[in-house]
């Protein structure tokens, strides 16, 4: 065997940790795999002294990552401290430019600054791993990247992030608010506490950018990501969808289009029986469609330590072994900056609901106002009545434009028998 | 770019045809993914004039693959002519010993002679790469030998072979017999003319085999395979099953156990929730456990020439960037060879559905038998009465051993009130 590989841990969170624990449970058979032996040769965190559970006896402590990143004696750097900025990007930048391997599980600095990152390990000759920054365990870098290496990919989608889904999940079993359900997963240790980047969709739209470029061979474009969070999902909108044959999911999607690539990230009908409905709780499923291989769906643990970790070292033992990929799959060179199609030229089927004053001919302007945009209805709901108070109406719409869906919303909001503001989710079929 | 990569392909049936195309119409993409172009500098197939609907004029024929793999200018060997013996085996092994990378979609081959060309691969320093033989286009080798590569796994199941799924699907949808469903997807293609292979479950425990070696670090060993097809699966068990909340599925099942390794073909009863319940038709669906990676499964096409051509391709393009993995994982030395637990040792929950004669004391008889083996009985259905005729009788028990279930049945069998045969399927919860 070779000399053994030596690895230095930037971070020792809930990732971290995890990773020193595979390093040191399974090292007889990580040094099968990789041919040879992998050391965890230097840590560096915040809090030499906390309790972690892992021996850290052996191996050098640095109170600073980034001088650790430049000079411990080390072949590849774990930067598990995550954020796009500061010290997380800094020891990135160090350790490329000290001629190490760098493993990460930051989609936040992937979807940011990947590809300037990208650019740098390619003219240093290091690889830049991140299989844990999309989907936790689930092999999707490594499929996107190579495993579909054969196909013109055309669109990936999925459910990208577990608190999301957990919540939208929970809510759909149990029939309770949004903020009810939040609260409990953050006693539960599956949301932050402040929940903001999963909500909000941001952590979604993030994964969504890395995919899509390497799905599509283009750079990386995270500010032309389209983002609707979960926040306004109700607990009446999860209860029609289920009427109507649905649950809410939230979906990040990148498409190829004609004319560029789209991407979007916001809650989403999709038929009960469809692959992707089957993913619950805090899983992830991530679908890929190509010109030969047709439509796959890989699914799994999308977070925790157990799973990240197992990515991380997963991109440890491929570089042990000498197998290296350019950071999106092609060199950074060859990538293209393709045109984002904004989200107001998308087509497709919505589900409306509103408030509205049960007086006569108020069904019969709204229909009017659609059709004068050229808009089908497929359903109503209309349950209760009340000759005081607004009642729920549900519409659900084909095939239409985003342009048209907003223009016909604000004139029929306008009108004195319907209450702002209301809810608008779209329908995904495929 | 360095030098093209030359691919030489014996066999130009579904999957060699589909290989050519892709590397003719996505020849940019593969280009800058395999960061240097891909040529096919030569064919061998039995039909030189039949039309494929490609074009071999600028590629060297060969009539004889054997010859082409020793001796033509290529990098690369594709074997797509199948068959564990005969033509199929010697291209590979020529081709290895004139030291050219091999890329197959020969499972009965992987898994009868896996070791031993695993050990000439390695002896020449070249690939010998199978992202094709299971799973179709889905990267189920790779995601094992690659993806999950931090973790010790004990479990690997999955639906591997789409003609099975689909008549199994086809019958529970439209409530017809075996037969009937078997002549339908003969007709479409879906089932070959000769069904032997896939309805009998070989097929599905060839690339069990394979699977069970990349999980587990062993030697293939295709001969310990517990095999039962799906022939004797009848409407009636489909329905029952329906009735009872299961899916009747051909799983591919293989074990990490403390004594041993266990690997089992045969019908299976799952619950209709279970994600694996999800996989119908054509589809095939492998599901993997790892210590630190919990549960994941990869579901897409497995068969037919666009997904399996995808993931000969996927090989090539591996190859030609140079990324190299032992053919099971770790090093044919480091194989290990592991005992193989019987099936009798198995424990489950079964389904038994038998023709018993409606006189008095039968239920008890065969209830007393249970008991006597300690076997529980979970439910009992009995619908149809006749003082005449023998009435189907369907009862579930409870976690038992084989060899418990085996005895108690030849004892009930042996009763004037029972008609063999008697069905028996295992429930499969997890």
């Amino acid at each position: 065997m070779t000399e053994p590989m030596k690895i230095a841990i930037a971070g020792l969170g809930t990732v971290g940790t995890g990773a020193f624990r595979i390093l040191s449970e399974n090292v007889e058979l990580l040094a099968q795999r990789s041919q040879r032996r992998l050391e965890v040769a230097a840590v560096s965190a915040l809090d030499r002294s906390r309790n972690r559970g892992i021996n850290l006896n052996t191996v050098n402590w640095y109170d600073d990552a980034v001088e650790m990143a430049a000079s411990a004696d080390c072949d590849i750097v774990l930067e598990l401290i995550g954020g796009s900025e500061g010290v997380a990007k800094q020891v990135c930048e160090s350790a490329i430019a000290a001629g190490r391997h760098v493993v990460t599980a930051n989609k936040a600095l992937i979807a940011l600054h990947g590809t300037d990152l990208a650019q740098a390990s390619e003219k240093a000759g290091v690889s830049l791993a991140y299989e844990a920054a999309v989907g936790g365990g689930i092999p999707v870098i490594k499929a996107l990247r190579e495993g579909f290496s054969g196909n013109r990919i055309t669109k990936v989608q999925g459910i990208l992030n577990g608190t999301c889904n957990y919540i939208l999940s929970a809510m759909r079993e149990s029939g309770r608010a949004f903020d009810d359900v939040l609260t409990e997963a953050q006693k539960l240790g599956y949301a932050e506490a402040d929940p903001s980047f999963d909500v909000d969709g941001v952590d979604t739209a993030h994964k969504l950018a890395i995919l899509a470029s390497l799905a599509f061979g283009c750079e990386v474009n995270f500010d032309d990501v389209y983002v609707e969070g979960i926040r306004s999902v109700s607990a009446d909108d999860i209860a029609y969808a289920s009427e109507l044959g649905y649950k809410i999911k939230l979906l990040g999607i990148a498409e190829y289009l004609e004319d560029g690539i789209r991407q979007r990230v916001h809650p989403a009908m999709v038929p009960l029986h469809a692959p992707i409905a089957s993913i619950e709780g805090v899983l992830n499923g991530i679908s890929t469609e190509g010109d030969f291989i047709g439509s796959t769906m890989l699914q799994g643990a999308g977070a925790g330590a157990g799973p990240t970790a197992s990515a991380v070292v997963s991109d440890i033992v491929d570089i042990a072994c000498g197998r290296m990929t350019p950071v999106f799959g092609i060199l950074s060179s060859a990538l293209k900056k393709l045109p984002s199609v904004p989200m107001e030229s998308h087509s497709g089927s919505f589900f409306v609901r509103m408030m509205v004053y049960d007086r006569p001919g108020v069904l019969a302007d709204i229909a009017t106002m659609l059709r004068d945009h050229e808009i089908s209805i497929e359903g109503v709901i209309q349950r209760t009545r009340s000759e005081t108070e607004a009642v729920p109406v549900v519409l659900t719409v084909h095939e239409t434009s985003e342009q048209s869906m907003a223009a016909a919303m604000s004139k029929i909001a306008a009108l004195d028998s319907v209450q702002a503001p209301f809810q608008l989710i779209r329908i995904e079929r495929t």
